[in-house]
């Protein structure tokens, strides 16, 4: 497991054109705004290939569209040796990648990210899915790409809301693993910031949890920290409007979870604030209506990391530190939301 | 890879009940026939558990049927310590494999196959997956169950030609790898034979192959003996009927593989003679019209083990020996129709 390049930089797009060369067919998976801003800047780089369009946002990530690209591949008469080549976000990489992984029971595919979020998170790890049933991720599988190229120009083409919610994922490895650069990003605004140094950083972080538990049997749960009460923001967000960006879900979970880390004692006063304060300096979050908190609770009860029925939780253990598998009930859950009401709507 | 045990016989059902003993939850994917036939012999050894219940047939090995398997599973609330039970033939084990193998990408499962096809078939070398599109196991993945458990009494439950439509894998295993066997399997009605010691023959067999190459780039290959213009054939029936069992579409591939094999000098006037009198006796297989060899040759194209574009078939080079990756072509495999067809019609 993860042994496959990771290329950043003025390198990137010639390292993918090399990873590609033998391969016997070409796909190029796109959504609508990937084909319009990206593509072109990759197209150099391609041989003779195929494109397939899908339609943008997280609410496509499902099934039907994984049988609209498998439908492709099937008439293109791709066979084992093709390639697809995954040009977009998260929901481009994570669903591409199992579309690939279980086309004929696997071809290869590479990642080149081409938002920040994705860049720094989705496509280091191997972790691939689609969303079912409004759970987020559902059906998937852990599979290497054979590569991963990032190309930081792509980063040009995102809205600031969208930029902002990649750093989310940023600001999350600062915190589960890098005290020191954590005191150094919290001074400078995020659009601010050096964008290909934090990329790495970023990548860096993640690739060593990773490369330590691949399966995420033990450590590589610290990257969920701010994901369990945020993917299930999310999801009811997802069904039930307004838009909420992956990124501000996790923002919104890592304050709720900041609380309960607080609460136990692992976090000290000046932390707390210190990480709200910056979510709520940089983010407009949304206040989640006491109503759907029972609503909320119910998606976290089908999270992946539950074990025997109990919703386990990453907590930081102070700034750069995380304790995994902490049981959260109900009661602290809805006592962490009321928290977060307080911390968004001062903003 | 391979490296979970496969039990056969008496041990089977203690040493199944041992391997699920740690599971979290348990649910058992079943048919209505695996239900009524096969479900009360396992009963005894099953800690609590949920039951899944699917229409049996190869018809419903769609995306469809996984969607409600996974809408079960996700309404137990199964948590990634779960384990699925595949209690059923090839299309139970192949699908309930990859819904498990996908299900929050990925919990345990155990392979409890019941038919003579899946005993000494689909249960041994990892390969899962479902139909689309009418190809056949088109979506999958490679993974190994945590155990294969065959339990020889199951078979009494089957009709002879579900018994019938196994054993013509269990004739490919001989032709592909055991000479000396052949000549004595010929000798009798596959009827009156040692099922237990036909099922170990059998899986001693695949086992060895699966474990030299289990990803299937070289000598896997030898498998597909039969399956090239046999699956070609099934998938034409699945759409179009009458009912094909899998294994009498390999039986009549078999028959047309050997005649390119002879055609090339690869196998003696009396070896095809051997082979295709010994099909003829015990199967009654369908003549292929001549207006439909096109359309036959078509589903070829699309075949899994093709590259660039060529039709690569298994031939046999003497009986017990195989010649992988043999190019052939629409004039060939038509060729090996005819002669198939003036096969059947003398039977």
């Amino acid at each position: 497991m993860h042994s496959y390049p990771i290329e950043i930089g003025d390198s990137a797009l010639t390292a993918f054109q090399e990873a590609i060369s033998d391969a016997s067919k070409v796909m190029v998976l796109v959504d609508d705004h990937t084909l319009d801003d990206c593509y072109p800047l990759i197209k150099p780089y391609l041989p003779a290939h195929n494109i397939c369009v899908i339609t943008p946002g997280e609410e496509f990530k499902t099934l039907d569209t994984c049988k609209l690209i498998w439908e492709t591949m099937t008439r293109e008469q791709f066979d084992r040796k093709g390639v697809l080549v995954n040009l977009g976000g998260g929901v481009i990489g994570d669903m591409g990648g199992f579309v690939a992984g279980t086309y004929k029971r696997g071809i290869k595919f590479v990642q080149v990210p081409t938002t920040l979020l994705s860049q720094v998170d989705s496509s280091v790890g191997s972790k691939l899915g689609i969303d079912f049933q409004g759970f987020k991720n559902h059906i998937g599988l852990f599979l290497d790409p054979i590569g991963v190229y990032i190309h930081p120009p792509f980063l040009k083409t995102l809205s600031e809301r969208q930029f902002l919610s990649g750093f989310a994922e940023v600001f999350k490895h600062h915190l589960i693993a890098d005290r020191e650069a954590w005191h150094s990003l919290k001074k400078v605004s995020p659009l601010e910031t050096d964008t290909a140094a934090i990329i790495q950083h970023s990548v860096d972080v993640k690739s060593r949890i990773v490369h330590e538990d691949p399966f995420e049997h033990g450590i590589r749960k610290a990257l969920n920290f701010g994901h369990t009460i945020g993917h299930a923001i999310e999801s009811y967000h997802l069904e039930n409007g307004p838009l909420l960006l992956h990124g501000e879900a996790v923002a919104a979970g890592m304050i709720a979870e900041a609380f309960i880390s607080h609460k136990r004692g692992l976090l000290s006063d000046t932390e707390l604030e210190e990480i709200t304060t910056y979510i709520n300096t940089y983010y407009q979050l949304p206040v989640i209506a006491e109503s759907i908190f029972e609503d909320v609770f119910s998606r976290m009860k089908n999270d992946k990391k539950n074990l025997s029925g109990e919703i386990m939780c990453t907590l930081l253990d102070g700034a750069g530190k995380v304790k995994i598998n902490a049981p959260i009930n109900q009661e602290e859950t809805q006592e962490a939301l009321v928290f977060y009401n307080s911390v968004v709507s001062a903003n």
